[in-house]
């Protein structure tokens, strides 16, 4: 039979993202695709050990249904945590989720009906943009500069976008620009929601692999009139198989995502949740976080020294305090995508970041760079690689 | 603020099933109400053993992310599996997937338009109920007897029923009524769903726990026509908390599920899936299920001789030749929602069934009755507690 695809999925396509990570995979190709954090700094070592611990002492619990809010000693090391960033609240407002993703389908889910408006930010992560989409969601994009999304765009967007239901931004080195959202702009960000009664989901998850510069409170912490939704992961800091997140919201909130949840995958699995709980307590995250933050540092400063030695002048290339990428923007009137093809026949790749923005402001002069994933050397020949064809696409 | 959540979840709330799960974990209850398997059958001390050698050797592949259609071992593993069974098609129709509850989400996801129908059997899984209300279906529900869906009120339903997009079928010991749908109706139910061009989601979670009587192929071995979404899960085999399961669809809709899993969830969690396929390699799944099937055939029959010995007349029980549950219908005008808080008092509870039910059959006789997780003794004591109640509610 003719599959008769549901309205809201029928114009959802597999991402172009996926063509471009294949191409990055071929032999020789330096990538600086990479969406994750490095597998060297996963602690593989001390999983192993507890993983043999959790099957002996606790396999019932690892293995049986679990509640949907999610395993209730994780739940509650992740509200101490958000506690001490004052970002939780009672504790009823904070549950486990399978992921980050989640939180963005989550909220889509519980907020969206058709033909709302979503403002998220111009560039931005391309699969927030398609879980909107898939709940019939307008997407309005407002630009950034090197201090997060632009605020009097914002108001723009704001006064004149009917039926705006929440705004979406990464506030810490965000994905794909790097850039962190300033404190001054967190505060006109939430004043503005206020003004003009919509909420906002800050998703967070590279905020704690900070490099360099002083960290930023949470648009959260300033949540007095209930509107943000707050979310971070696991992901980047432990490792991204295990899709073990978390997030706070007003609790009328929550307790409506916790039936979206039962009806979605019913619980986060266990045996992460209690390897992640027991990898918590028995060893030091803040220690592992500082290495982490230490390896990363030298191969951020690596691709911004070479960015500096091999790139034409006029690309512009953020510098990211944190996080996993920087991002670079090609003069007026050049295509990342036209780029990217040169590129990947010079042997290196990186992420052409036209999917990045919402259909209002279409812009293909940016690409994404991972540094996080490639070796020191890699970074250093990859980007004398990126830098010639650069030379040669501009000059062309 | 007042938080502006949207429509679809704007009525739905924690399933009562909720609290009567609390009420079942008081001290001294003999609970009947699990959905689960025996944490006894878990191969606990097996996935121990593999889990260390897991992280020792794959520790990157375990840890890193993985692919949204399912780690490629595993999905192959699946689609051999289904093979055998008849059910798989061209290796590209099958993907792993977050447990069975993500086929159904996924399911409605890409098929229901705001105001389609959903048939539905009557009564049928909860969670099924609630995950089609959350995409704006409206649901029909077709009465079931000893053999499934009643063939000619599901056409009488289809006849009359604007705008059909699919029909859900639990075809094996189903929940929440343990009963089998009759290879004959198999056949007829393919036929009308041929004749009234809709599509049929068949959920075989509990298939493979079969303790007498023949099997019987699953409707997807008749899809000439491809319009069968078929799921099964590792949870009721394997472990539930893994949360791993798998579906079968046509191809063009597998395409499009494979979006929505991006949007949902990214993918499954690889240390689970990984663990699973090692598990499935190392280990002889068909003679750990012989065994779970010898212990659960000795349970289900305990319940079934001590409903004969300790029900009173004019209570029906279903005889399931497998799964996990029986149900016991009441005689007309005694409710089962009633009958529970005698029970409750009475120091055993069992699930009653209105909940089950969609709202165009509303229907409060029935109970469900796991005896998978019991032991011996507790079903022999329950089923007296529970009778003695029966008595005296029915002759009261």
């Amino acid at each position: 039979m003719s599959i008769p695809i549901s309205r809201h999925m029928a114009d959802m396509n597999p991402s172009l993202i996926r063509e471009i990570f294949k191409a990055a995979q071929k032999e020789g190709m330096i990538s600086f695709t990479a969406g994750s954090p490095s597998a060297e700094e996963f602690p593989a070592a001390e999983l192993a050990e507890l993983a043999g611990d959790v099957f002996a002492r606790q396999a019932v619990l690892a293995l049986s249904y679990g509640v949907t809010e999610g395993y209730e000693p994780l739940r509650r090391w992740v509200i101490d945590d958000l506690t001490r960033e004052g970002i939780a609240g009672s504790g009823d407002d904070t549950i486990v989720i399978s992921g980050g993703q989640q939180a963005l389908d989550f909220t889509a889910k519980c907020l969206i009906d058709e033909g709302d408006a979503v403002i998220v930010e111009a560039p931005t992560f391309l699969n927030a943009l398609n879980t909107f989409r898939t709940y019939g969601a307008r997407l309005v994009g407002v630009p950034m500069d090197g201090s997060g999304m632009d605020m009097d765009a914002l108001e723009q967007a704001l006064r004149t976008e009917a039926r705006v239901k929440f705004i979406y931004t990464i506030p810490n080195f965000q994905n794909p620009m790097g850039v962190t959202l300033s404190a001054e702009r967190r505060r006109r960000l939430y004043e503005l929601a206020e003004q003009y009664d919509v909420m906002i989901l800050e998703d967070d998850p590279y905020g704690k692999l900070r490099y360099s510069g002083q960290s930023v409170p949470a648009v959260k912490t300033l949540d007095n009139s209930r509107r943000v939704i707050y979310t971070s992961s696991f992901s980047k800091i432990i490792a991204p198989g295990i899709r073990v997140a978390y997030l706070c919201a007003p609790k009328e909130l929550v307790s409506k995502m916790v039936v979206a949840k039962q009806c979605v995958d019913v619980h986060t699995n266990m045996i992460c949740q209690v390897l992640v709980y027991e990898y918590l307590t028995h060893y030091d995250l803040e220690e592992h976080i500082r290495l982490c933050c230490a390896h990363y540092r030298v191969k951020r400063d690596a691709m911004l020294d070479a960015a500096g030695r091999y790139f034409p002048k006029g690309v512009e290339v953020t510098r990211p305090e944190g996080g996993l990428f920087l991002w670079a923007t090609l003069p007026e009137g050049y295509s990342g995508r036209a780029l990217h093809e040169r590129t990947v026949a010079a042997g290196v790749a990186a992420v052409p970041g036209a999917p990045f923005f919402a259909d209002n402001c279409p812009n293909d002069r940016g690409f994404r760079m991972n540094f996080s994933v490639p070796s020191a050397a890699q970074i250093e020949e990859g980007m004398k690689r990126m830098g010639a064809c650069l030379r040669e696409f501009i000059d062309a």
